[in-house]
């Protein structure tokens, strides 16, 4: 249907994923003709690194789109068809001080659940808030696909305060359908799932196997995997709970053994991926590499390229197929208020993601559901405000932070150690330290 | 994907637009092979002149599934894979008495909107309901597709007392898309509609071309034609709206023409569609006609074999795309309580229909909706129930209906006239003739 | 509880209902003492009438508080503690207008329902605004209650863009009330109604006789009064409604009746008031007159006194009892958005009106009440914004017009005949005309 | 208003609060006239002894009202116009069981909130539900007032499943406008309070003096106070929460200061309260007291009478004045479903407690309460159905209950400990124990 070729600019194009993308788009470049793709990034060293990577890979695919870097983001969206948005304001650094500080004061200390994941939003949503400011102006018809985390939090403050056109992604229910169809020893594509909830907070309430529904067939396979081999949940809570629920929520359910897990010390997840990633970096220097390297799976962005690249193909060739997706919510999950972001199966189409009605939730999830979402409300506000009341009201309306003298530590810790990143709250203080 | 092959039985299938369905299936038995196709009809006549002239047809075609006739409604039900309901309760003379029931009374005389179908509500509901009741014994895992008017009320009876997998369909919407094609001088797979409403009483809020929205374009092209020639709306009146209304709309927005044609006399358009059936019967006699004849399309069912056929694929192949059906709201339209009937875009598999979210209606239209949905409402509670009260309230509720003086006398008339087919109000009588 | 005098400023004091209002005052002088009654009025005539009226009742009843006659409105609310809106935009020759416009389009011609309410609508709601403009800077903690007809519409349009303490109050439900109590032969206080809707569109559902539910009882007893005497409602709509409607409803209900006496011709109802008012305002001239004459029972404004002045009794003294009043739904009426203006039970205290919660309303009213509110919504919209397409789709939505032919040619009439009371609609035209 | 003499019958009447309810039933004789006060209690020593504890006390104050005392529930709510239900099932001992077994687990060990509770409502529903059945049968028109805890799920039950007239109090929001009342150098009465929220888990968002907003300025002279003298909530809390929580929140709000006074060990609550039971028990058999003693202030019901007698009276005299109660949702808090108990002022009439609307919680306080209401409908579900699965899933839903493993345990405990009292468990066990 479409005959145009696209500019697709990557954000944060400095990432260890970008190769997966890249490949993505080699992969479907009949129905997704790329004119240009323009590589952002602060960091002009990864920047050239990943640009000269992607280039070998286009090569040896033998196809002649040009690949753009520039550190001037202006320039790099100006004129966009879609922007890709993957950046992490402060690097890894950032995160493994944030985990770190959660397990100084012993709370679950983790990328995007948390006291962790607080901190990210509020040193990211002002730079995603600027980014769509930059695409209003420069390439106001642009679709912008977020993938930053926490990508609920993020995508949410962009739907209501961006004016521009968003969804955002995350590779995590697609993980979820893979693992669900090697129990259901089929391929993935003949699996449905109704998947309900936030990001990082969501749950597979039905599964369909070629249009039929299977779910107690696969949760009690699943609970009789589990009994041997404990690995993420415990089986008694999969044969209870009747849903497949996200791995993120291990760190509600099974919260006493993450901590006691963080207690014993250890190399935090975010050490971990520093690792790799140099070690990826390293690769990607080398100029006979022209396809991603078998390293870039233990990164963690399993999946990303060949979800990353559907979606923008529904979007440019108005597919009206299903993808979950971070969207509005209109009613979709009757819960939970119309205009915040939930994590649904919803049509993509060249106007975008439209949420499948799914109905309410069951008691059993819903109210940790709600009070997360309001934790994300509070979260959102204070990162755009710089409102410390509302920061420390987030905090404490954290499942995972036990009580308002938990909150207040955590907050004195957060701004101190994230000084550079939160201009809002240094530039008008307003809170209350009665 | 699926690899089986279908029983598909036809209740009603004596119906002259059942060469159109037979099409339909011939054309798409690849994706969806019919192992038997059996046709269910209670006049005995008409059953076996379709049932030959199906043969004809498929011979035609060279394909082998069998075509069996049957007045046993249970025999032809058990086992089947799909139901599709296509049954005129009272044939063409009731919907004409219904018409000039509506002249008598000045009032609109029509076949699904007003009193007429009010009345056609009342004899179709309570068989619909036992056509279910035989599903739910004899094919429990069987999908019905509901193609029987009021389709809207008779889908949603089923869908709340049927307790059968269920979805209506309606030919009006792909019409309107086709015809929002011609003016935008385009395929209609090019064209989106954002559709919200009910059955017959349906707007296109947005329309999209290739993913883009071209709404105020359409609507000035459509003024601008409608202004040459107003078949069907005042110019005016779509420069006001500026939505696409669904044609049977006339019936509200142009009721005092309406009326004043009725008062003219002439034909009534089921006295046309019954010479034009007459005819249509006497051509299927033919031995040697074996494909659809062109007076069919005289008929008013265009398209139907499309999207019937489509919509049964879909579910059959677990497609999960888009189609516009007669569905459980579940908070789509958040206007309307969440377990009515409502017509909008869906997600279709093979667990059914899945409504895709629509926000709140316009004012400029949602009154109306919410007036006619309650006089739903009170249609299926009287049909049910064989309440007179609710008959006389849901008279009262249709806004075609001035007060309730007239609905007073077009509910004695009404009965009197179907006395044979509505003996949920002779068997106990609990109305009030103060 | 409350020490001080209050100043009540009365805007549309020249109104002949203004004595009623006074002797509410001068009866409950003792938990509401008054300090200066200020009037305005933009008819020096009249207000110099009523003033001196005013005067002489609170001598006779040897109070001391001040009447304050002025045209300056700004000097009027200025330091208000209530300010009474009880203006009448174009008086009672603007209402003729209406009602006469309604007969010559044989549509009903009301005050405030129908095209008339609509057209009064339109010349009350800016005044009602640049009021509400006045108190915010001039009497900022003033309350305002209005009495200004359509009340509900009013209102609303003072509660969403005031930015002002307001709530409406009718008369209607407390002659209900009465009514009531005669059928059941009970004081009024005994009896105790749950009552839903809007202004001039609502019904008593169920009706307690000191605490106990007697509708059944009632509404036989009507049926049986109305079989006698069938003077507002029939009797059989009464007996199959199992509500008491308000008496504006008629004009839905027996919309057939109501034209059929237009048609007869003879004086409007604005017109009968016309004559009354003149001969109040020449008895109100006698300076012997110090109570309120007989004749002003005949004007229409039963329990005017009591209810206005027990309103702003209740607020004053932060009573926390229950009022039928105009108000804010807030989920009250859960078929109604939250910020629409209903007419229900509220708890009035010193901070205002709160609604009680009244759950769903039975289908058989549902739809009526969800119409006119959308065909309200467009009204306040259109009054606002002098949107001409706003305008006309408003009166689209009202049920009382039957399509648009009629709302077109209604509002060709309406702009002609109110060109001195509509600047919105002249300032900047809109209204697209095909 | 009312002419007749009352029976009331008191479940539960062993109760040492029992002398506060007569003292209240004695000073409000004249307006609630009692014909025949029935004590009914399963133990009969307590029986005895506050039957003739209660004939002294009306004997003293000189009214002639019977005061029968029965074991024989059924006798006992024959005819009663009120019963009030304040049982405790397992007395004091399960109670200090319930807090014990909160300290083993190291999570908070208190009567009605976190897992405490939790037993409580499973111990104490089915018996409550018992007692409704006895009242539809034996006294159908009878109002049942539930001060039994955990008092919104009790009510709850018996407002969903119960069949009879009920409505739930606390004496809680009355301690809290005292307090308030102190706080401004007020009389309670001069105080309104706009109360949200769920039993024991209630904020006070507005506070009215004399109908003027005063909450600035009431939260400063509070935080003030508490910077002094922290003896319930942080002052800082306090201050960013600018709402006044209802002190059970101390359990969320400073959970782990709860849990190091636990480890500190001490008696518990039930512990201090069951020796001054028996002290009171004690003072109650003295043949001359014939007044409420001291110590019973310091049992823990303050204003209990007043309150529980000021309800029924104003149910007996269809008061229509506004209290704050346990009732049905309806809307009034937009957040949390119809159907459910909330905790919010209500209007009281003879026909019941409609709740006032209330509109949207503050995100601040809006995911706590949806995530204790999914606890809440899941513990009932438990009580009612027997389920172990929804006593796990209430129990993880509980946010005072850190995760799946501690759910576990407290289960396994609760099961135990509660063996006599919880028969709904042991009959079908359907728990699944993967």
């Amino acid at each position: 249907m479409s005959e145009r070729a696209y500019k697709i600019t990557v954000i944060g194009a400095g990432s260890t994923y970008t190769p997966e993308l890249v490949e993505g788009l080699i992969d479907r470049h009949e129905s997704l003709p790329v004119r240009d793709l323009t590589f952002v990034d602060i960091n002009e060293d990864r920047l050239q690194n990943l640009t000269e990577m992607a280039r070998r890979m286009i090569k040896a695919a033998d196809l002649d789109f040009t690949v753009t870097p520039t550190t001037d983001r202006r320039r790099g969206i100006e004129g966009a068809d879609f922007v890709l948005n993957q950046i992490r304001v402060g690097g890894q650094p950032a995160r493994i001080r944030d985990e770190k500080m959660g397990r100084r004061h012993d709370v679950v200390g983790q990328e995007t659940t948390g006291p962790g994941g607080f901190a990210k939003a509020l040193r990211t949503i002002p730079v995603a808030l600027s980014i769509a400011a930059d695409i209003r102006r420069l390439a106001p018809d642009a679709w912008m696909i977020n993938f930053t985390n926490p990508a609920g939090m993020v995508t949410e403050s962009l739907l209501r305060y961006g004016e521009i056109k968003v969804m955002g992604l995350c590779n995590g229910p697609y993980g979820t359908q893979v693992q669900i169809a090697r129990v259901l020893d089929a391929t993935p594509e003949r699996v449905k799932m109704d998947v309900v909830g936030l990001n990082h907070l969501s749950w597979v309430r039905t599964v369909y196997l070629d249009g039929q529904d299977v779910t107690d067939r696969l949760i009690d396979m699943m609970v009789e995997g589990l009994r041997d081999h404990d690995d993420s949940f415990d089986a008694s809570l999969i044969a209870n709970l009747r849903m497949v629920p996200s791995g993120y929520l291990r760190y509600f359910y099974h919260q006493q053994d993450v901590l006691a897990h963080q207690r014993e010390g250890g190399k935090t997840r975010g050490e971990v991926v520093w690792e790799i990633e140099q070690n990826l970096l390293e690769q990607y220097r080398d100029p006979e590499l022209c396809c991603k390297p078998p390293l870039l799976a233990k990164r963690g962005g399993a999946y990303y390229s060949t979800l990353a690249v559907s979606l923008v193909d529904s979007i440019a060739n108005d597919r009206q197929d299903v993808h979950i997706v971070d969207c509005r919510n209109t009613g979709a999950i009757a819960d939970l208020p119309d205009d915040v972001a939930v994590e649904v199966p919803a049509v993509i189409s060249g106007h975008g993601a439209q949420a499948i009605t799914a109905g309410h939730l069951p008691w059993s999830i819903r109210g940790l559901v709600q009070h997360v979402k309001a934790y994300e409300e509070l979260t959102i506000e204070a990162a755009i405000t710089g409102s410390e009341r509302a920061a420390l009201l987030a905090l404490l309306n954290n499942p995972l932070v036990p009580d308002w003298s938990t909150a207040q530590a955590l907050w004195k810790d957060i701004l101190e150690e994230n000084a550079d990143y939160l201009p809002q709250f240094t530039r008008g203080r307003e809170a209350v330290t009665a």
